[in-house]
């Protein structure tokens, strides 16, 4: 028998190839999209996505939001697959992300958008599955076979996906990203998210927080630690954490905050003060000059723009949510409960 | 000193009067809410809150597309605030919720969003908000001073406002709507939601869940309880809840599902059966023959159409909210932490 999340690990060790593979291999299909969106001229986006890959698609909007000024909306299928919406999608880009291409929901929902006149994108990690088949174009995440339950490295493939499909449709090269793959294995080496792993040994609930781009870090954290540990975490945007939910932080429900060197980590300040006004146990990923007090800080390179770190900025949290449920006597491979294709309609 | 929860008690106990009082009283605002948006023809919506707001925006959301089948959005505001997106928004409707209408980065948000060519309805409970004041056009709820932090009665009109606003947008008149006040009074005076409290006195981590139309109540209650009894209450989409949180349930983490009579309770079926096979402590809201075999369950009336159905919905489980907090000897009115006009930017 395998030792235990012998496959998470391998998985996220092999993040900094995956990416090197797609900014080498992948860079055509970009181009062929940037063709296709611009013959169809696009007034609006659609993202399509569940689980891990919701948080790509919540990435996506923040770059078309902020680097083509374009509205964006997540999608939520069960208007389609339930209730039978009669969409008019002309003058839409419709765009699915999924690891496996295999959930019938998002199979049945793309071609019910396309039916309805929108351009359609997959993007997947399975260059055959029915979700490739059933777009207009498919961009492979060339991620490689991933086995773990709990997906990591088709994530930040996925990001990074996103970006080169952002950045050629605004007419751009790529050169920007092409020291990410390195920075991925420096973040990976330095091993912090392990490093921190054994204060949080014992905790149930935990929060997690980012503003911006940070925030679908966040949001996959708190996935990733529910799926391997059954933690009860909780992912919040600063914004949104001062609206209610503040009132649950207290000393045995420790924070961890995706700081952003950059603009996003600057509009963290006023939810970074109330909580070490408030004794909450902070530990700071990013620019720990934000909360001088945390508790424990997760370091990250300073000089990556802030819209493409969250590629780097979930890979320690990935690790934290590795060592935590090995620590706890549980395999990360396997959660119980969970298969790895999940079928919703 | 005045009893705790007196006040949120109060307001939970006002909701069938403000909302009578909005159909009675508000019709006219959604008619000429209907003349705007003939003239501006918008091929997209995008709707901004926060907080409980955010809630009655995803219903909204989900009005909007299959009955109109318009593309929706939420808007991610910091990419207007934060990083300063120049968007072109001239065949956008955006609509802004609010009970206070104080929020700056709302206010900011939907000024620039005029700015960028959209038409723009504020939906407050202050008719002198800033908020209300940036719109085009505002449309007042008409729920009376709210003071309680935890937003109760705000929520059901913002919910009602929204129907209307939606059923005004298609040319209906809206009789449809006119027997939800007395089933409102109906399910506040069954007070289901007090009875089942007891079962939850020690429970420290909770999960909701719904589908569709459903899924926003999830949300609203997890926030209530937040709020009110600082649980770690997570909701999620029931399609969601089988990628990956699925494996966190445990007989130790109730399930609260809001079921609904109609496609949306159908659409949770296969969740169910699992949480059922899980041995999940399961109470179903709503069609309890979707889960027979469920431990605790909180009726609601058959036949209200399923859309409009979450205006009741959240009754039972903002009267459950309180009496938790007061079985725990907090006061629900008052939760640590909070104020009730929350700034952000």
């Amino acid at each position: 028998m395998a030792e235990r999340g012998a496959t998470m690990a391998r998985e996220i060790a092999e993040q900094p190839d995956a990416l090197e593979r797609l900014l080498r291999e992948g860079q055509a299909q970009f181009a062929q999209a940037r063709d296709q969106i611009e013959r169809a001229r696009p007034r609006f986006a659609l993202l399509a996505a569940r689980g891990t890959s919701d948080h790509a698609a919540l990435y996506a909007k923040y770059l078309i939001e902020t680097k083509l000024g374009l509205p964006v909306g997540l999608v939520s299928a069960s208007t389609l697959t339930v209730y039978d919406a009669q969409p008019r999608y002309d003058d839409v880009l419709w765009i699915a992300l999924s690891q496996s291409g295999g959930s019938p929901d998002l199979v049945e929902s793309t071609e019910r958008a396309r039916a309805a006149g929108a351009t359609t994108i997959a993007m997947t990690n399975a260059a055959d599955s029915p979700l490739a088949l059933a777009a207009d174009l498919h961009i492979d995440v060339m991620a490689g076979p991933e086995q773990a339950v709990a997906a990591t490295k088709s994530y930040t493939s996925e990001l990074l996906a996103s970006w080169l499909l952002v950045n050629a449709w605004c007419g751009r090269d790529s050169g920007e990203a092409s020291s990410i793959p390195d920075y991925a294995r420096a973040v990976l080496d330095r091993g912090a998210g392990l490093d921190v792993a054994p204060r949080y040994r014992f905790v149930e609930r935990l929060v997690t927080t980012g503003r911006g781009f940070a925030y679908p870090t966040a949001r996959e954290a708190a996935l990733k630690l529910m799926e391997t540990s059954y933690l009860a975490a909780h992912a919040f945007s600063s914004a949104d954490l001062m609206h209610g939910p503040l009132a649950m932080i207290d000393e045995d429900r420790p924070v961890i905050a995706v700081v952003p060197f950059g603009a996003g980590g600057a509009a963290m300040q006023p939810v970074l003060d109330r909580l070490i006004e408030r004794g909450a146990d902070l530990l700071v990923e990013g620019d720990l000059t934000r909360a001088p007090g945390a508790a424990a800080h997760i370091p990250l390179p300073h000089d990556v723009a802030e819209d493409l770190a969250p590629i780097l900025q979930i890979i320690p949290l990935q690790q934290l949510a590795y060592a935590m449920a090995i620590a706890r006597g549980y395999d990360p491979d396997s959660p119980r409960g969970l298969r790895k294709v999940t079928e919703t309609r």
